[in-house]
């Protein structure tokens, strides 16, 4: 069969970079100077947005940096630490293991509690250390781990860190904007997350919504200049102005985004499309044979992990490029202790863009020689 | 008089983000998955351009790094600086000013040699500095300082690091593709530039262009997990791709804005254009009585930087008001020593929009009462 070649951009079923809407990247067509009155206006209106979005109120600030999330997640765990502090990070996925790195590269005092990656992280557990060991005075956790599509348990984590006075860090990179949440419910003291997932622009910057009286507490700790939170802020508070080149284009497209956010219904509605997108997905591919990595009740609507068939003739790599070729692009796995791969549920995808998917994914079974059951459902 | 505000994008006359080309702009309407093939080569594709556009060979590499400018500096410095290492910075500005920040956060011992804004770091004291201090092993310097828009004689600096055998580390930010250089030969191991200068793309990411056996020397010395320099690069050689998500749109502008560098006749026509911008700002401005922080010999034709006029009615907020709501965007001065306010001469900028800007600064004077000469030359 002769594949026809998709002659719009690909649809991208990954964690990030997203599809976005034509109108994100249409607001892109300008050239703002960085320091002129109407881009300050534009980044003084993104941060209430996205504070607002966090519910947070008076008490939270958003900071924007500069560069990947994980810049976001540095510029926290570097400046908002004392010498003498010790963070636990409780770990299920890559990207606890990455905030790992991140405190390790920095020689942050660290105790990691390590859970499965088919596990949230047990609440008790955390209590447990938290009791043991008085001398943690941080706590971080993944809201997402997009490693696997898991959903961790962040408001009741939140709770104990409370109780015990300590600061709460979360890394909700894949899930702000698509799972509702009240940062002062859930005891957040610093949430990160960036421009291009649930909100939809594209990516440049990430963002950190912090308490105010917390952040205003970490002066000195900075161990980079970059990717300095306090002084980022302080920055953005009096002139209203990055202290270094801001991505001017990816703001113009990040306030495009936050309103067809609004449009959408807000967190609510966006969240329902996502959730349909999953579930639709998820039965396709079930019909096809396919089995999720992680149980019903832990995988959140983001991302899903998928085993690869046991088929002799699956081969990943083959499967992914007739993918493309048919313009759907789905996600590498990145598990430590199975082979998967992954499709992503995030960024504007419809249901139409889903069953495209999976028609390709039956056709190209077929064209594999890849056996699954004839009644497939999409 | 009644102003009629502009209705086009403002003129960037800044340091960047500037203004583009509307092919630039367009370029970025589209998404790409950061791990698939078709964005996997647009990578290769501009790393290599950069590495001729620097005319290395096959000795020079280039490694892109999210964030601004700032962000590429930090790179360089907290990963290419053994932990007794020592690095000295000739500094005329703000930008060598902001090297020795970034060396004290990170806790690099430093020499630095302080010169006056309006001089170029002289030759001689660096072969004196270098040879009374064996203990320094890094050398650094801005090439064009955008401070005041001096040019510092960085192949004179480069022989005399390469003498006695050390690394020599360049900022040429605003510099790099306006002026020809030869890394060879002006001995330069680690150049820094951004995406948003004399490249003409949108701003989103800097680039370093390193010499391959010096960067593959800094295992263990980076002070970072986001700004690892030697892992960026590994990550890039390795599979292709960005170690964390990669500003893809603002890669698509960049690719195109090398093929319009490659069509106004690359490094020379480009500098032909920007110098003739130069002489035209200048004439223009000397002849409504404006006067050059710096002598000619010493300016470079990237920004430059005036005198506020003595005149009593002069006010810099009024006036850059003004001519921002006719659609000119000047920018502040940055002097520790002296009232001015700078004019850049780089970016998609033609004669008439010089033209267009000296109208309006001669409207804007009359304006707010304040004299010059009859005879204005534009």
């Amino acid at each position: 069969m002769k594949i026809i070649p998709s002659w719009k951009d690909k649809t991208l079923f990954t964690p990030g970079p997203l599809t976005t809407s034509a109108s994100v990247k249409q607001a892109m067509l300008h050239d703002l100077g960085s320091r002129d009155q109407e881009f300050i206006s534009l980044v003084k209106d993104v941060r209430q947005k996205l504070v607002d979005l966090g519910g947070g109120g008076e008490e939270y600030t958003a900071v924007l940096m500069q560069g990947s999330g994980t810049f976001g997640i540095e510029a926290v765990l570097s400046s908002v630490i004392p010498p003498d502090g010790k963070l636990l990070i409780l770990i299920n996925g890559a990207y606890g293991e990455r905030m790992l790195k991140i405190a390790a590269v920095h020689r942050i005092p660290v105790l990691n509690y390590k859970f499965p990656e088919n596990t949230q992280p047990d609440p008790n557990a955390l209590e447990r250390a938290l009791s043991a060991d008085p001398s943690i005075t941080h706590v971080a956790v993944v809201h997402c781990e997009t490693t696997t599509g898991i959903l961790n348990h962040v408001a009741r984590y939140g709770k104990i860190v409370q109780e015990h006075k300590l600061v709460f860090i979360v890394d909700a990179m894949s899930s702000f904007g698509a799972y509702p949440l009240d940062l002062n419910a859930a005891g957040i003291d610093f949430l990160i997350s960036s421009s291009n997932k649930c909100i939809e622009g594209v990516p440049g910057f990430s963002f950190v919504l912090a308490r105010k009286d917390r952040l205003a507490a970490t002066r000195g700790f900075a161990r980079t200049l970059s990717l300095d939170l306090l002084a980022q802020w302080e920055g953005l508070e009096n002139d209203g102005q990055f202290r270094f080149t801001p991505p001017t284009h990816a703001l113009l497209a990040f306030r495009q985004a936050l309103l067809e956010l609004e449009v959408e219904g807000g967190v609510a509605g966006r969240a329902e499309r996502y959730r349909l997108n999953y579930e639709l997905t998820l039965a396709g591919m079930e019909s096809m044979s396919f089995r999720p990595f992680l149980k019903k009740e832990d995988q959140g609507y983001i991302i899903t992990s998928f085993y690869y068939p046991t088929h002799p003739r699956f081969d990943f790599k083959d499967f992914y490029g007739r993918l493309s070729e048919r313009g759907h692009v789905i996600y590498p796995g990145k598990l430590s202790q199975a082979d998967c791969f992954r499709i992503g549920h995030i960024g504007r995808l419809s249901r139409a863009d889903v069953q495209a998917l999976l028609a390709a994914v039956a056709e190209t079974l077929v064209e594999m020689g890849v056996d699954f059951p004839e009644k497939v459902r999409f």
